[in-house]
């Protein structure tokens, strides 16, 4: 597929469309890319949602695939750990690896689109239409019909293969679903919880109001609060909390009074840096969390899913951009296999990519429990303070499983969550039984730690008989 | 909800709707079905699919919940075990249960469905009209659109509320889908299977051609034959299949000579009893093998859905009708507890059954697996045998996985899914490293077993931090 002139139909210009545009530009295919938002580098178009993104080293790997790593690079506040803050208002950083040069970013998903857009036109093969909305596809025909929000009118495109990359709601995507023209298995999985976007604007000097280089939580069991930093000084909060259940929940926090009652409550510290707080709660929206996964992601050779659009995943593990770029990774290794027709192409891709989709959708729903509740817990810290240690001395043989999804790109994250669950697993066990103590020689802690996570992968491989 | 002469509206006339019109029936409730195939007891309308249905303790339960047990045991065709049988037509018996009581039975779905219409309509506060299809359910007015296919015209009927048992494509649980005006978790799962009935008709005299009491299994790894007996001598057989993976598959099963050359090599004992193979296998419809889950099951206090339509599941565990059946006995349940609004039953009804349902369907997809392959396993043989011994010697103290989601009606799905896994497990790692081993003394092996599956089950608690 490397020779031919292939036209190339890419639907939505977002972070996934945009770094596939550059990369296919790069291999030299014809691409166009329809995205129906205008172009965000003219035009403000942030509305309170996912201003900024956790960027760690899967998004990094794609950066230096396609050769921008050194532009993306100012556009990065590392965050070296989790802030936490308890009731009373105190902190602890409870840093995500135990080796120094392991930590995440926090990113513009403006200023790195905007990035991707830029390095793709550079290519005279590549073109991007803005405000130019996916109206159907029709698979068959491999071919897109959009409407023009500058002249009103609709018109018909037709490619060689159409990719469509236009996020959790995806046109093409639903195309598949209610047409109902071969099986398609489907699920979207809606948290009872639901977010809202906030913000801690910059002091008076353009400075940061706290601790610049964390993740800040504030988790509470049923509902958490967290604070991601700009470049600029402000820092972009998110409050996650249910519906409508509990004695607090985006159903009843209808008044300035309970808003700043329940704030007052739970969030004393957070609140103190947030005077813009119920300016903003009643002006941004109150958005739903799910996760959507699918299958087949082709049809035939003529259209693929790639990104958010093939599995939706919710924020809590950081990871929802890094899989999308992943995506394009992937995708292209199977472009250098040499195949000679885009359906086997498609089809490898899937088969290669689904199980690692699967998995970070799901370990992104177990870390949002982590991050409400269990970062409070004394087993939960106990086994954090032993593979922090882990790391740090023993920098070569151990790997959490934050450090296996979040640092580990060359590891798949099914691969990861599998031995991630297995070493979570023995340590809270051995700690539970008192087989691991937190101040035995920690070489002997370790080692005991590798043996029952090779006991407990061994025995699941063993009853696991579909294997 | 006991005392207001309350109208409920049931949309499906089938297995879980009509033992629903009963219940209801018999509590006094106003209730009309609307059914959209003709009365079944007037019309022949089976289609070649899904002739006999495994029942057993669960549906039994049901049965006995509504006072008709005497009256559907004539219906009933023990079978004692699975009857496996090998490439060369070897046969062997593998009992359910250790314990000779225990036997699930095949029942024809029509002959049931009938007995249920029977009873219900026995109650003058119990309507079933045929002929009517729904169109729509506007599930915040709680109306329902039907049209009348015996002229042609639609209507409109109201209700208390609306309850879908309209099976696995239910219009309901489309309109919660379609509509979007609340968060509709929804997930469809399709295996790369699919099937299609066959029979084995009589001998010349009426007679059974092989034996009657078992659940015959041609287990063939990558697909399967099976055969349930009916009451006329006949046997309907399934072949599961995929439709386009492997050598044989449905897509290329397109001649009576690829058919023939088929069932010669993989399944030669059946064909000689089946000389009405290729007929059947041109005349039937090949259908897809699906899992829905979805949540809510209802929409406020207005409509809910039960049996297929809320959870609909592959027959590998033989556990379709039975886990509607349950439904309605777990909905009774819920109506005697005298809450005083249906939202408050429809939630507590849904909060106690959703995890059951779900375990279900779960439960039912790993029978595939052991159906097709394991039950030729050496491993799983042995862990078989081993069973059926603590099961025969020790009938109190053990109940195998399979025993436990079929025989004990007292067990949730859930209970039995997460105890049944653990035995599985304790067995399959001992025998595995020789801590088990199969001529030891029994009741020694059976404490190895408990203390062990109980070790699993801790492990799994304190790793689990969800719960």
């Amino acid at each position: 597929m490397k020779d031919k002139q292939q036209n190339v139909l890419i639907i939505g210009a977002g972070l996934c469309g945009s770094l596939l545009a550059l990369r296919l530009g790069q291999r030299g295919y014809n691409v166009s890319v329809y995205e129906m938002r205008p172009d965000l580098r003219k035009v403000d178009i942030s509305a309170g949602r996912s201003i900024n993104l956790a960027f760690s080293d899967r998004g990094i790997k794609a950066m230096k695939m396609v050769g921008i790593q050194d532009k993306v690079e100012p556009l990065c506040i590392p965050m070296n750990g989790r802030m936490l803050h308890d009731l009373e208002g105190n902190t602890t950083l409870a840093p995500y690896s135990g080796r120094d040069h392991e930590y995440i970013n926090s990113i513009s998903r403006g200023g790195l689109n905007a990035l991707l857009l830029d390095e793709a036109e550079k290519h005279e093969n590549v073109t991007i239409h803005f405000n130019k909305k996916c109206k159907a596809v029709d698979f068959e025909k491999t071919t897109a019909t959009f409407k023009d929000y500058d002249t009103n009118k609709e018109f018909v495109e037709d490619a060689d293969v159409i990719i469509g990359t236009d996020g959790a709601g995806s046109a093409l995507r639903k195309s598949y679903y209610l047409e109902k023209k071969f099986l398609f298995s489907f699920s979207q999985d809606w948290l009872s919880h639901g977010y809202k976007e906030l913000s801690i604007l910059p002091d008076e000097s353009g400075g940061f109001k706290t601790y610049k280089n964390a993740l800040h939580i504030w988790g509470r069991e049923a509902f958490m609060l967290i604070a991601l930093p700009n470049l600029d000084g402000s820092f972009t909060v998110t409050l996650f909390l249910s519906f409508d259940e509990g004695e607090y929940n985006f159903n009843n926090l209808t008044t300035k009074e309970r808003v700043l009652e329940f704030f007052e409550k739970y969030f004393k510290d957070a609140l103190e840096l947030m005077p813009n707080l119920v300016d903003d709660f009643f002006e941004n929206p109150t958005a739903p969390l799910g996760t959507v996964k699918c299958s087949p992601w082709h049809f035939k050779g003529n259209t693929l899913l790639m990104g958010d659009a093939a599995h939706a995943i919710v924020p809590f593990y950081g990871q929802g951009m890094n899989a999308s770029f992943e995506d394009v990774v992937e995708f292209d290794k199977v472009l250098d296999e040499g195949h000679t027709d885009w359906e086997t192409i498609f089809k490898v891709y899937e088969k290669n990519r689904k199980k690692d989709t699967d998995a970070i959708a799901d370990l992104a729903i177990d870390n949002f429990y982590e991050m409400k509740g269990h970062v409070n817990h004394t087993n939960f810290r106990e086994k954090r303070n032993l593979e922090m240690a882990f790391e740090k001395t023993f920098p070569n043989e151990y790997s959490s499983k934050y450090s296996l999804v979040t640092f580990n790109e060359d590891i798949g994250y099914r691969d990861a969550m599998v031995r991630g669950r297995a070493q979570d697993k023995a340590i809270l066990n051995m700690l539970a039984d008192g087989t691991l103590k937190i101040d035995d020689d920690l070489r002997s802690n370790l080692e005991k730690v590798k043996t029952e996570t090779e006991n407990i992968l061994q025995d699941d491989r063993i009853a696991g008989l579909k294997s």
